[in-house]
């Protein structure tokens, strides 16, 4: 008897960080600067604590947090959620109004509808080479195609992006193409942050092959790291704030990495139709997001108390950045390029050509077995038979590991490196 | 220009209640007697801030349930969640075990996940007539086929189910079905309540007509309903006891309806390679439904607190059903049918023939008049040729009114009716 699965579901794979997830977990001895996993250190546990206890202190606002609302997210955090960003972009107030904001379970959950509303079988995605490995994972499970636009440290090449863009126009495929997938900020995996420049430079193209597409192509900003900024350094300003911003960006962001994981939100702001299909699909999903946890940021933003945590949060990641740092410089051949960041969870490790890094690889198998866990670079490229997969690379995250963890997890990489590296 | 959307994006329509929302938070006056929402009066909010308390005064129990998880869900809370049906299930483990269990975003985002695991557009789905309408809102959007089976009061019409079977074998569509979906337990809209018969019947005639169908055909049996019974009669067992269960019976529940919908959490019961699907699928949505809200409900579970609570909750929708009971014995004329239920949020009322409820009805339009708002039966109906919507019925909820505006709005309403009806 065959299985009953749909072809979405015979397609879905299983995650490729889920190994790496399950190897972690078999060894305890290991030190893991694979997980992009948030510090339990910084976690706002007695502020958490202090908000709900005030929270629920009283039915007049007890009960609605623990009652059903609306699809598109409770009223208060939709506005203090457009304020919020405003303030991030300088006060700019082009698209960052509340009624295009919908709160959703983590950003995650706003790029997997997105796709849904955006993408048919078949249909098109053009991501940074490398991108975030699960939203590629999205896109494998609804047989969505990628294309890869080569990353440079301050954003994605643009003549290679119009390259692309003008070989989908004469190979008659622009039409399956639907939008432009950035990571902005402290890119996962790579570090890299876009400068505002070139996300104007990529709405521009885009808009240019519009007409030849037939449809309108979209920037879909993910900003999941904008806020783990090291230092007071100005804020590069989103694609939010660019002429015609209000019809093509889908922005996406979440409270997840600055506050708490487990009190999954994140929120995006949509152009119509947009707008108005993800919330019909939200509907369907879950007719709405946790109240209660919508009442707890919404009280953290309100009071003032969500900036002052998030100031101590970027304190702590640039001080283990600042770790991570020392240790690759004292163990890391010297031939290894390193990409710094200037926030985020991740340092970009590049490899000298022909030395793999792959879970097959010789570098993998003798990190295993000096327990050590990175993630290998070429899970996060996407299926692109334009271009050989990169196989030399590896993302350490310095996110959920102790300062001694990191400084140790570092010299045991080092030390296997020396072995392949000159 | 073309919308950029996908087929699903252009598909999914608005969906059929929030016209119905919108009307209610216009009119200050309106007694709604339409929304499936749980009573204000019952919500736990000392006891949920007791527990969030508790867990968060220390880092130990803090900081993990602010920290992210696993996709399928805490370990403890899936332990508990198999235990606690177990225990509903008279100490049944035939299919009760916690690896089995998937923690998920309320019960509506397993049936979603679900849905996508099996379906592919144009593929059929089973389900009682009427049914739960955001369902029929799923598998519209989906572009998935409904057949609707004839409800009696202790469930489906077994004979009807075989005759469809029958005649989708016979007409060669067969192979398109992949589930029968039932509401076991005082059913939205019905009340009605499937007797253990009537399941062991159901899933003995899908068994029947697999070789036809050339794969498994699964029952999708969703409990939303089940712990809100009134009195302490004995619960019906779920289809989980029965015997090949293991491997065809797809089991939803929900902390939303007995605890509280703001800390929205669903669960499921699913068979391989069910179980495996949703759990990837689950990974690309979120990656797991909030840790915070699990350690919540795991914690009320743990403690017995959630039990107590159940029983206070009970006793209240039982008040309350007693209450529009009597109004509707006192206002509505004798010739419309009520169906009255031993559990959950509804009544269910039929008109004579030729009375139609519908939004454009008359009946509908001289209720709003009389701000008094229900939720018409044919909106709770599949979009099945093979019959004609009855257009006669209404659901009446007595979640969330008040007893004072569940007397009120029945008086209103049996006023309008009986202008209409002798």
């Amino acid at each position: 008897m065959n299985t009953a699965l749909s072809a979405l579901g015979r397609r879905t794979a299983s995650p490729s960080i889920s190994w790496l997830m399950k190897t972690a977990l078999s060894r305890p001895k290991l030190i893991s600067l694979a997980a992009g996993f948030t510090d339990n250190a910084t976690l706002p546990v007695a502020l958490s604590r202090k908000l709900l206890t005030s929270l629920l202190s009283s039915p007049k606002t007890g009960q609605p947090a623990l009652q059903y609302g609306t699809t598109a997210g409770a009223d208060n955090l939709r506005r203090l959620t457009a304020t919020h960003l405003q303030k991030l972009d300088g006060g700019h107030d082009r698209a960052h109004s509340p009624e295009r904001v919908i709160i959703t379970g983590g950003s995650q959950q706003l790029l997997y509808m997105t796709l849904e509303a955006l993408c048919d079988e078949g249909d098109l995605v053009l991501v940074e080479d490398p991108t975030y490995f699960v939203f590629l994972s999205i896109l494998q499970s609804r047989g969505i195609q990628a294309r890869g636009v080569k990353l440079e440290r301050d954003g994605l090449d643009l003549v290679h992006l119009e390259k692309i863009l003008t070989q989908l126009k004469e190979s008659g495929q622009l039409h399956r193409m639907k939008a432009l997938y950035l990571v902005t900020y402290f890119q996962n995996p790579t570090g890299a942050t876009t400068s505002l420049a070139k996300k104007a430079g990529a709405l521009k193209l885009l808009k240019k092959f519009e007409a030849a597409a037939g449809h309108p192509l979209y920037l879909l900003e993910d900003a999941a790291y904008r806020e783990l900024r090291f230092d007071n350094s100005a804020d590069v300003p989103t694609a939010l704030t660019l002429p015609g911003a209000r019809d093509r960006v889908i922005y996406t962001g979440t409270y997840s990495k600055p506050y708490a994981p487990g009190a999954r939100l994140g929120f995006g702001l949509l152009p119509e139709p947009l707008f108005t299909t993800v919330q019909r699909i939200k509907g369907n999903h879950d007719f709405g997001t946790a109240n209660l946890l919508q009442q707890l940021l919404a009280r953290a933003l309100a009071t003032g108390q969500y900036d002052q945590h998030v100031t101590k949060v970027r304190k702590n990641y640039a001080r283990k950045a600042r770790v991570m740092k020392a240790a690759l410089a004292e163990h890391f051949p010297a031939s290894v390029e390193i990409w710094e960041s200037g926030g985020g969870l991740y340092f970009w490790a590049r490899l000298p050509q022909g030395i793999a890094t792959g879970v097959k690889s010789k570098v993998f198998q003798m990190a295993l077995k000096n327990d050590v866990l990175y993630v290998p670079g070429a899970l996060c490229y996407a299926e692109d038979g334009a271009r050989t997969k990169p196989d030399n690379e590896m993302r350490l995250s310095f996110g959920s590991a102790s300062e001694a963890n990191i400084r140790k997890g570092i010299a045991r990489l080092g030390k296997v490196l020396k072995k392949f590296v000159r």
